[in-house]
């Protein structure tokens, strides 16, 4: 889009050659990301053209901003890409869905580095086997990364909403919470220099086994699409990902479906607190409720996944929401808006 | 998305109530919004849930910054809204395609009049038959709205490319271009308060027509949904929205065709320059190429559409770049990146 405001600068092919410009920052990015099949246009033309096999679609857009969502004092803003990507992946995650393909908005001021920051996204999409097809670039005082994600959810198989929990359903988590809490924590205490992407290799220094998953919790979340597909192949009647913390995510789902919750107890990930584990956003695992039953163990052994963790039932009193027999108050992140 | 570098801070219900909040927000604005149908999901789950009965999608994102794309200081942030989902829709107009639906993501301080922003997104969803199925608030310091559509070819045509474009065939625009960039000069001269959508009455004073047309121009530019589709009805071979600017789009059609231009002249929005028409980017008409023939003319008249103007033709030199027999330079805007 235009910027009406400004005085109009010219472009062209002499500026994409000296790789200055959206045009040419695009055509950058253009080059160094997987190409289209044949039958299909990605990035560089107006929109999109992607050959839909299926007839539902899952479509969730998110946004990740520099000082909000990654601290770029401790890390570098490829893990601002990696993170906006993954938050949007782990909603897809949270319906049971595949995620296919995304779409990456990034507004910032002109010294962004757009190549550390899509080295971010692509690793991200990479080792999620999602598509990045298209995008947006704009100026703007901060950085803001928005990314729009589709998917399917797969043999015309029906999505899990958040609503669908009933009294007596167990209530599952797909792996230990509150390792993103505590990996922040840990690089604002000086844990090493921010852990870099490229490559691969984590150019980070050297940590203990606690500190390196601690770090890489945050730095690298990963979206938990086979267990969100294993979940709704075994019967999850609601799930959602934790992105704002466990009790507040578990909050929506009980409200949405109408139903308590009884916690007997919460996995935390080695090196967290109880509270990171209670209140800590941005670990995108999978907090889901099903019915008492073998086939939710025979789904998840035959996905090979890591088994979820019960922690706790869903109860008829909607009032009820207690851990260990003692009432929780809701914690987490909401972004204040007036 | 959890913000990790902030204190954690109480949600729930009672905010709810309060209508503070992300939660209240996003409960509020789904209110005021149209909902989905019995067999879809939009607004308030972790992805929205589509049925779609095509193969083929159509997708693209667009952002729209707060001083960048929409100056504050003379327009109300519902054209701010408006404009950032006009040019999104203008996208899928560019293919020839219809939209369908559209999922928005807000970044802003706490202060943002969300409603207002709603407001014009609304209003342009409405206007041209787009529906709102999702969307994510972050807190950021500057506003930021990334809008993300869905669409697609009706009866399983062909989507219009920018790379189609032929020596001999004919180009045309859908409508007078300049009229954004005259517009935003008209408010910065004084032309009125901002003008508000509010309920589709404008509060801006009594202006003449030629500068009342002028702000509608850049305050509510329209996406040529029905021109663009007729436009592949009648064989175009290449087509992009004036997003850029005139010349810029017009440009970069030319180089992904393989094809040189010679134009004989650009209809010039009343009150607008001829500099306006060149270098003045999103007005949002579409500047398209086609074979000589009757097909094209017939399609507009059945869409019931104004009539494309022939502004000149497409030539075998891709060097040649003329109006009226003069070189051009590219004019148009591009974001600065390093």
């Amino acid at each position: 889009m235009r910027a009406p405001n400004s005085e109009a600068t010219p472009g062209g092919s002499a500026d994409a050659g000296r790789g200055r410009g959206e045009l040419a920052a695009i055509d950058r990015l253009r080059r160094r990301l997987p190409g289209p099949p044949a039958d299909e246009v990605w990035i560089g033309d107006d929109a999109a053209v992607l050959s839909w096999p299926w007839r539902q679609l899952l479509l969730t857009t998110d946004l990740a901003v520099a000082g909000v969502h990654a601290d770029l004092d401790v890390v570098g803003i490829d893990v601002l890409g990696w993170r906006a990507l993954a938050g949007a992946l782990s909603d897809v995650a949270a319906m049971g869905g595949r995620a296919d393909q995304a779409v990456v908005g990034v507004a910032g001021p002109p010294d962004t580095d757009l190549d550390l920051l899509y080295e971010g996204i692509d690793a991200c999409a990479r080792a999620h086997g999602c598509a990045l097809v298209g995008g947006d670039l704009s100026g703007a005082p901060a950085v803001v990364v928005s990314v729009t994600v589709t998917g399917h959810v797969p043999d015309d198989g029906a999505p899990v909403l958040r609503d669908g929990a009933r009294p007596g359903d167990h209530l599952f988590v797909t792996g230990p919470v509150g390792g993103a809490a505590a990996g922040l924590r840990a690089l604002r205490a000086g844990a090493g220099p921010p852990p870099v992407l490229a490559g691969g290799t984590r150019h980070g220094g050297a940590h203990d086994d606690v500190t390196g998953a601690l770090l890489e919790a945050h730095c690298r979340p990963v979206a938990r699409l086979s267990e969100g597909d294993a979940a709704r192949r075994g019967g999850a009647t609601a799930m959602v990902d934790v992105s704002d913390g466990l009790l507040s995510d578990l909050w929506q789902l009980a409200d949405a479906s109408g139903v308590g919750f009884a916690l007997a107890r919460v996995p935390v990930f080695a090196g967290a607190t109880l509270e990171d584990a209670l209140g800590g956003g941005e670990d995108y695992e999978l907090v889901f409720a099903a019915p008492h039953g073998d086939r939710l163990a025979a789904e998840f052994a035959r996905a090979g996944t890591r088994r979820p963790v019960m922690i706790g039932a869903c109860t008829a009193d909607v009032a009820e929401r207690t851990l260990d027999g003692h009432r929780v108050e809701r914690s987490g992140w909401e972004h204040p808006w007036r």
